[in-house]
């Protein structure tokens, strides 16, 4: 299961079925879950001083695509699943199925969810606070500084099933609400109240969530988007969300 | 010319004089044309189950640049050429000579005509359909859910000779119109109809094409930019353009 | 201090105590300074056509961090910092003290100041001209074509301490002042004077850059930036600093 062009160090605490792929690199301060699948060209567990040997948890069943990166220090929930070539600095700690898209850049010191999908060249900056279930389009960028360069940093905050569509900046210390829908290309300096959709540069309200159809020509809402979209969650998850919806019927 | 570091699969099959370069893998649904050239930390061929071994067909005289990442089931024509680290995933279907900047991605089920070049950090979203010599810009992105996340998507349709801008967002089910210009940093929420130009966040037309003028003090009009653009495109594609051009004066 | 797995080519002229990681390529035409690291998955001296076998030349003490290609023609000064998978082009001229963000890419033929900062993503495109102490930050692009595509390019110049922040496009040829702010998600069409903070898109001057406060609560002045912000800088530097701070005052 490793692969004999893995250079996989005698300390990294690899669990059962682990495989490793061609040409990647695992260091000392790792542990891996059961069944998880590091493929080639990674580097993982990458040393820096600022982590100061914390090991790098990823947990079991990860499916790490080739040449991504994980540094020391980070703590990663089961049933993680990444693209190519993503980054994870030090000191993130996200929950389970954490799916981070292709390029995506995780600058570390953040805290994720459950169930946070961030597609390819997502960049999450450094104090951002993610909810769970929460969708992340391409070239979006969570920000942290409010007078860049300084030395005082303010995370973006996401709620739980919030929507952040392509190319979006969100500016440092802003929260987008819950189940809100921020628009392609916007960008967002005031806070985004909960349920709501929003776009622009800068960002103003547009309407509320709940008036979005679909456009498949059901004339069914769009939103919230778990009333209709299942696609890769787990039975229990879905039921849960079943309910919910029957009840507010 | 397969580097000796390199792991290809006996059952790739690739054309004479192809070579393979250090710390590359090919796996075995491959077929590359001859006098091609994989350079090295590439993985061609990546299997998934979606791909359901649909092979990657690559055609002749193709240069594929380093930590590139290849997934079984497209078929790209000849003299195909590609930047660092690009991706290209399942059901990609483009013709010959086409060019895909360094860190671009091409989500797959899309399909690409001749001639086209893409710049740097491209994302292409599924669906998509591109004409022929069809110019994209870095960190453009054509996107394809009207209503994220939904089952519903609908692609990005941009006609011939149509010129994306940098940075720019084109919505679901846009139309990019034959031989326009969408300019940088725009987001395009409305079909831009043939030969205009259009920018702005959302986008809006600002003047016919043929208005604009070459910037070099020659007073040129700088489009339909293969009147006066011929670098890097073979001597037949150039004739029958000075052909055209002849008659239109 | 070279890994075995490295592939070093014996024309590569490399300084005392440089280390080479797994998996590298080291090309012919390479002179790096004594003491820095190049990381693994990384190719350094990518040979073109172009380059004409000019030497990629990198100062002492560099830090390459992994899956980045350098070609060559380069030249770089001491103390280069850079993130993983870095893109430099052939003739990127750069100062002391460089850092370069992951996954950005300098497209070459450019000049690059002292103590210049690319946060990750940044493209920069040929033809610019970057003074010392400039920060870019995520996605920022800095473009070249005023009519793409054309042969003509006219780059674009930043002043010494200006400031551009994340995901803004600034058009060819356009000027930066000395000491400027641009906001995020901008697009600059128009020359920014100097000392100003300029935002939207397209961009508009917003207010004299002395005008920004910091946002700690201590109703400090935010710009100039290095009257506060001193992390990573050598002690001369900010000795020299200090110094006009208190003359100013």
């Amino acid at each position: 299961m490793i692969h004999p062009t893995a250079i996989v160090s005698k300390k990294a605490k690899l669990g059962e079925n682990v495989s490793v792929g061609a040409f990647s690199i695992v260091h000392d301060d790792v542990v891996v879950g059961a069944n998880s699948v590091i493929e080639g060209h990674c580097e993982i567990g990458y040393p820096t001083e600022l982590a100061k040997h914390e090991p790098l948890i990823v947990g079991r069943n990860a499916l790490i695509r080739s040449h991504s990166v994980f540094y020391q220090g980070s703590v990663l929930g089961d049933n993680l699943v990444t693209g190519h070539r993503v980054t994870v600095r030090e000191f993130t700690r996200a929950g389970k199925n954490l799916q981070i898209g292709t390029l995506s850049d995780l600058q570390g010191d953040c805290e994720i969810g459950d169930y946070v999908r961030t597609h390819s060249s997502v960049h999450i900056g450094k104090l951002s606070r993610i909810g769970s279930f929460v969708w992340i389009y391409p070239y979006v960028v969570l920000t942290n500084d409010p007078r860049p360069p300084s030395n005082y940093f303010v995370g973006v905050t996401v709620g739980n099933y919030a929507v952040i569509a392509t190319m979006s900046v969100i500016l440092p210390g802003i929260t987008i609400g819950q189940g809100s829908l921020v628009g392609a290309h916007s960008l967002v300096n005031k806070d985004v109240p909960e349920e709501m959709v929003v776009g622009g540069s800068p960002a103003r309200i547009i309407c509320e969530i709940k008036q979005l159809q679909l456009v498949d020509g059901s004339g069914n809402p769009a939103y919230p988007w778990r009333s209709h979209f299942h696609r890769g969650f787990p039975p229990d998850v879905v039921e849960q969300w079943v309910k919910e919806s029957n009840q507010t019927d």
